[in-house]
Order: structure tokens, then C-alpha cells, then sequence
């Protein structure tokens, strides 16, 4: 008797043969332009030691891990929750003696768990690149720009980019001289973009006048790009302004890139991830709240793992990317060239045919059951193959021994053999 | 200050930019070939219910599986160990109302607990297939063929495949009457093919001359395959017999795949996994213990899921499998093109210089760091990239704005830019 509840725990999924043919077409996709940039795959193993690990993560991260006693050591050991900290690690204890910078990809699947209801996904399969050993805005940009560029290659066209920058948020929280207790209210209303609950924030938590005007800011500042000049006439401590002229200049040189079409900005941007320190940017497509990759400077990272060094990148979420292709161009079946189907008495013969076929870059199933012809033509039908080719022993005229039945409209045709050549050439 | 300790648990290992790249090599030559032969790529999840995975596991896989507490339903989960149950799983219950036979890939990590000492890897990166619905000889050798023609395109051309048949075994100890605490110590002596202790058992556990001669046959039935001629004058058991008959109709259709110099037998292998059924078989190449792939008929696995079911399948342990390359070959470490190395006043022209040669196929680099052309040059040299492309203003002579180092010998060359178009045309 099989198992009464087969179901999957939440989170996770099975992706079946149209999903995982998409699916890996979107990891090509970032790989190949990744790799185009200069990043460098490397691949870090799916098990560390937990407290290793704890050194690049924050507590969340850290608390949704999932983690076990080691049998041979007794020591925690944890499935990493973000591969970041992984690339962190592997860049300072195994790089340190190349020059910088590193550019460095990556592509896997993360555990983490989740409360009971929030719908989120346990299993995260994500492709990114991580740029060590440069702090300048040109990096930054360099980050989004490719983002931009895997958008566009996987014809995604419809996506806007928030830029934030983490330290205009923490520059007029620390110029406030507001207590924990008032800024992590802040930070919830903040997140909420809810302007009321943060001027009754300010009324509980009266701060200066230059102070309340910048907080009253923070939950309007999202939207277009030109809200950044606004911002500039508002704000005057030291740590926001320069965060400001960091965009700016982030902002020009994604100009020369010829993708700021694609920008908003959200400066009240408050990130999950805990360990970035500057410009951040997050991908949405229409109608899915979460996104589609995000990323950011971490500055303070690599120093966690004993290499100091500035350092920026970013990760694609492959799953919620294949729902956005999904929704805005439906997935493609994906299709079989041929299926052979021997009448001859000798298998020789299909085999060699099956073998020649694939070596030209065909696809080729052989109907090794015992069938009928009609019912292997279903068969090819329900399962997207294009062609059935039928092997006979007849080679009466002109040595027409093989016949080419079109699954699509179940057109026929005999063929020789150097004719079925002609047909099919080389592919690419 | 940075952990003393951060060392990767054992078993697991980092692997860098050149051993990753031949990883990724060897994953792709795995998908390519198996895509020729019309299979299709399913993504099982990380992450199952323990009970409903251990409906297709023996009991050595379900204790060497990481099991945690589900957070949302107290339920155990597990991290697969081997993925051929999930496939099983994913089959019997999503695939069930499509025409069989299924042909199906996969690649992906999976994870297993180890003893100390025993130096086994906990990650295991498995790419393999599942051919579901097909008990006939062909689909075995289809298997076998399969399995050949990945290596070959690995350019690992020296390697073995030792061949057995389950049933051989089974028939051997079913009719010998002997119990199970015999049987055990048969099996043993049988895997360590120590025809001494085979006798010492035997002595001690008395059984018909007929069974006697079967059972001492058994740890020297491994080697040339014409030891099936010898082993059909020696038993007499129906249930072996049987499977020698089988063997012998795959090996004549291995024969016209032209397969067979890479055969060798071992019918007394008695195998890890548990759910084969019949034929089965494992790759090796000299000087290395640990198979590259194995993989066999696992007819009553499909049952478990409530779908009864013939199938069989492969799986290749990649990592097996990139060492075997590094042992015979070497690993080639991974280049880049170019880096662009920017003089001029302007950043423009060196961004759009690079966006050109990425979309001609290139892999091109930025040297954002303010370095002088000698590090650049040293920077390049250390990374593997082919080419320092320098740009500059100066377009006196015959607009020849950019200098092309080729960095294994050092040589200049002053270029226009519809002579660097020359010089790299448009890569596939």
C-alpha cells in the first residue's frame, strides 16, 4: 500500500519536464551572461559548519537554518541558508593570495524555514555573482547593469529596479538621536510606507525639527528617480547627503549602461538581509510582490571571514523568475525530435539511424515496447515528439525504406536514407 | 577576529573556479547525451516528508539520511540521499496519466550521513536518468549505451563496466536451503571474493553437491565475459539460469551498439542500494576504487509509490567522475578573453567596447580599480585572461585608439576599432 499522504511538505515543489526545461533555460541564461562579464563559477558544498557559517549570517538567516549534530564531530552543522556567506568564506580563506578583484558566480539551492501560513519557500534556487575587492560606484554599477542584461536575455522586459542606499535611512536615524524602542517602531512604519503611523511615532518621540522632516520623508521616498533631488533639498546630516551623492553617481554611470529606463528608487528601503552596506537594488515584475533578484554592497562581510575588502553582488530567485515567465510569456513544451519505430526484423539497422540522428544534434527516442504504429503515433503525440520515423525492411522504390509521419498534422512521406540526411542536416 | 576553526566539515569540499568549470563541463555532457536519447529533465525537491521518501529506501539509506522536525507540522522531513526515489515518487503520482514509458533525467546534490574515518563524501553530485515502463532487454542495454556514450564524450575512454544480474545471486542462495544468518556471511566472504571463507562456510553449513558448486562459483565470477559460458555449464537453478539467458540477450544487443570492449562481468556483486531487481552494472576507471556511475533494474521500486511499474536507470557521481578527468587529463583552468583597460578621459567608449566584444561571445572583464597598466597587465596574467585591451584618447594615427596585449607573450599591437572587429569576429 503506497504511503495515504504522498503530498510534499510546503515550501517545496516538483518541477516537472516543462518547468525544469525553463528552469534551466533561465540558469543558462544568467550563467552565460555572468560568464560574458568575466564572473568565474565556483560551487560551495550544501553542508557547513554552523558556527562558521554564523559568521557571515545575521540571527534571522541564522535561526531559519536548518541544522543537525554532526555524527563524526558532535559539532552543529547547519544547510546554508544564503550562499553569500559561503562565497564570503571561500574568497577569504581560499583567494586571499590572488589579486583583487574577484568575480565570482554561483548557482544552487538554500533551506530555510518558514513560519506555518506566510506561504514562502523553503527551498530558494538561486544563481547570482559576487564582486570582491571593489568599492567604487562603477561597481555598483556594474552589478545592475548585469541584472539589466539577464532581464532582458530571458525577454523579461517588463521589470522595474528599486534602488535604495542603506546608509541614507541610517544617517537620519542616527542624526535623530532616537532610542531602539522609537527607531524599530520607525522601521515597521517605515516598511509599511505608512506616513501617519510615523508622524504619531514623532509626536510620542519628538525629535528636531530637521530630524522630523527627514524621518517624514523615508516612507514617501519611493517612485521615481527625480524623488532624489527632492530628498537633497530636505536633508542635512552628513551620512544621508553623501549616501545621496553615492546614488548620483551610481545613477550616472548606469545612464552610460543605457538602463536607467528601468530604475525606481525606494530610499526608505529597510532589507532583510542585515549584512548590506550600501547601494541596494531589487527587481519586481508586475503583479508579484516578491522579487525577482536583489542585491547589494556588503562592506563589512568579507572582514567576518578574517580578508577585509569592499564588496557587491547579487542573486536571482530562478523559481519566482520562471513564475514571471510564466505569467507575462507562458511556458514552451518542451519538444523530442524524433521517435523511432523499427518494422524491420534486424534492430541494427534503427540503431545505427538512432545513433547517426543524435549525432547531428537530433533528439531520439526509440519505441522499444511493442506497439502499434497508431498507438505509437499517440504515444509521440502526447508526448511532444516531432517525428516518427518507421524503419521497414520494404526498399522496393529506390530504397525507400523509412517513412516520416509529421506528429503535427500526420503528414507521410517515404524516404531513403540519403534523402532523410538531406532533410535533417547538422545542427548547431 | 575570525573563527580559529574554519575548516569545511569532512566530506565535503569547496570547489574552486577550474575544478567547477570542469564540474559544469561534465553536468552539461551528461544533459547533452541524455537529451539526444529524448530524456527529459525533472526537478525533484531538496526537501521531502521522511516516511513518504522512505517508502522507496532500504534501511541503510534511511538511516544515513538528514532528518529534521518540520517547524509548520511536526512532521520528520528528510534531505534525500538518493534521488532515483524521488523520480519513483514524481512518476507514480504526477506523471501516472501519461502514456509510459517515461524517460527522465535529473542532476542535483544529494546528502548522506557518513561514519568517521570511512572518508566517504556526505555531498554527492549525482546527474543521471530513470527509464520508466520498459522491461525488456534493449531498455537495459539502451542504459548501458547511454552510460558509454557519456564517458566517451568525457574523453574518458579508459574505463570498464562490470555487468551482474541480481537474480543470479538470488536464485544461487534460494535454492541452496541455507538461513539467513549463512546467507549473511556468504554475502560477505562473496563481496570480498574470498573463495576460502566461501569453503569455510560451506563446511559449516552443509548443502547439495549441485548447490555447493553454484555457490563456490560466485567470488570468481568477475572478469571477461565469456566466465557467462563457464557459470551456464555450472548452475542448474532456474531463477540463475534465467538470468543468465538475460544477460546474454542484453550483451547481443550491447553488441550492436558496439559497446562490448568496455565489458567485463562480476555476477557475484551483490549491491548497495537495495531495490534492484536485475540487471545491473557500475563504471570504473584503473587506479580508482569508487565507481564513476552505476546504475540497473529496479523493477519493484515504482510498486512503492502505487504504480507498478518496470524501470531502470543510471546515475553518474559527478565528482567521481571529475577527478577520473584530472587524473587522466588534467584540468584545464577556465580564461577569459579580455580585460579592458581604460585611458581615456571618457568612460563611454570602454563600456560600449566591452557591451560589443559580450555580444560577439566574448568574456570581458573591467578594470575598475585605479591601477597602473603594469598591475593590470600582472592582475590579467594571474587570472588567466587572454587579452589587455587598452583604451585610450588618442586617435592620431589612423584613429588606432586601442592597444591589444596578448598576455602569454606580451606582444602590442595598435588597433582601430573596425580592425579589432576583424580580429574577433562573432563566436558561437
Amino acid at each position: 500500500m503506497p504511503h495515504p499522504d504522498s503530498r510534499l511538505p510546503r515550501g517545496v515543489s516538483d518541477c516537472l519536464q516543462t518547468s525544469s526545461h525553463a528552469l534551466f533555460g533561465l540558469e543558462q541564461i544568467v550563467r552565460k551572461v555572468t560568464q560574458s562579464w568575466g564572473f568565474q563559477q565556483i560551487v560551495p558544498p550544501a553542508l557547513e559548519f554552523e558556527d562558521v557559517l554564523a559568521q557571515g549570517m545575521g540571527e534571522e538567516l541564522r535561526r531559519r537554518s536548518f541544522r543537525f549534530d554532526d555524527w563524526q564531530t558532535g559539532r552543529l552543522l547547519a544547510i546554508p541558508p544564503d550562499i553569500t556567506p559561503q562565497i564570503a568564506r571561500i574568497a577569504a580563506t581560499r583567494l586571499k593570495n590572488l589579486p583583487m578583484p574577484y568575480r565570482l558566480s554561483y548557482s544552487g539551492r538554500v533551506l530555510r524555514h518558514t513560519e506555518l501560513q506566510t506561504g514562502q519557500s523553503r527551498e530558494i534556487m538561486q544563481a547570482g555573482v559576487e564582486l570582491i575587492g571593489l568599492d567604487s560606484p562603477e561597481a555598483d554599477a556594474e552589478m545592475i547593469a548585469m541584472a539589466v542584461e539577464i532581464m532582458q536575455a530571458a525577454k523579461l522586459d517588463d521589470f522595474k529596479i528599486a534602488l535604495g542606499q542603506t546608509a541614507f535611512c541610517r544617517g537620519i536615524f542616527e542624526s535623530s538621536g532616537l532610542g531602539e524602542q522609537a527607531l524599530s517602531e520607525l522601521r515597521e512604519a517605515i516598511s509599511r510606507k505608512d506616513a501617519t503611523y510615523v508622524a504619531d511615532i514623532l509626536q510620542r518621540n519628538p525629535v528636531s525639527e530637521a530630524s522630523a522632516r527627514e524621518i517624514m520623508l523615508l516612507p514617501r521616498l519611493f517612485g521615481d528617480i527625480d524623488l532624489i533631488e527632492h530628498a537633497e533639498t530636505v536633508v542635512q546630516n552628513k551620512v544621508s547627503r553623501q549616501a545621496l551623492a553615492n546614488i548620483k553617481e551610481v545613477l550616472a554611470i548606469l545612464e552610460l549602461h543605457g538602463v536607467c529606463d528601468y530604475l525606481t528608487i525606494d530610499l526608505g528601503d529597510i532589507r532583510g538581509l542585515g549584512y548590506h552596506t550600501g547601494i541596494t537594488f531589487e527587481g519586481f515584475v508586475p503583479g508579484n510582490g516578491e522579487n525577482l533578484f536583489s542585491g547589494g554592497r556588503y562592506d563589512g562581510l568579507m572582514a567576518c571571514f578574517g580578508l577585509p575588502a569592499p564588496a557587491t553582488g547579487f542573486t536571482f530567485n530562478l523559481l519566482n523568475m520562471l513564475q514571471a515567465v510564466e505569467q507575462q510569456k507562458g511556458l514552451q513544451k518542451p519538444y523530442r525530435d524524433f521517435m523511432l519505430f523499427n518494422q524491420a526484423a534486424d534492430r541494427s539497422h534503427a540503431l545505427k539511424i538512432g545513433r547517426s540522428l543524435r549525432q547531428l544534434g537530433y533528439s531520439v527516442a526509440r519505441d522499444i515496447i511493442k506497439r502499434n504504429l497508431e498507438a505509437s503515433f499517440e504515444y509521440a503525440r502526447q508526448n511532444s515528439i516531432k517525428y516518427l520515423l518507421v524503419i521497414t525492411d520494404d526498399g522496393g522504390i529506390a530504397d525507400k525504406t523509412l517513412k516520416l509521419i509529421e506528429i503535427a498534422d500526420r503528414s507521410e512521406k517515404l524516404l531513403s536514407q540519403a534523402e532523410l540526411w538531406q532533410h535533417f542536416p547538422l545542427q548547431h
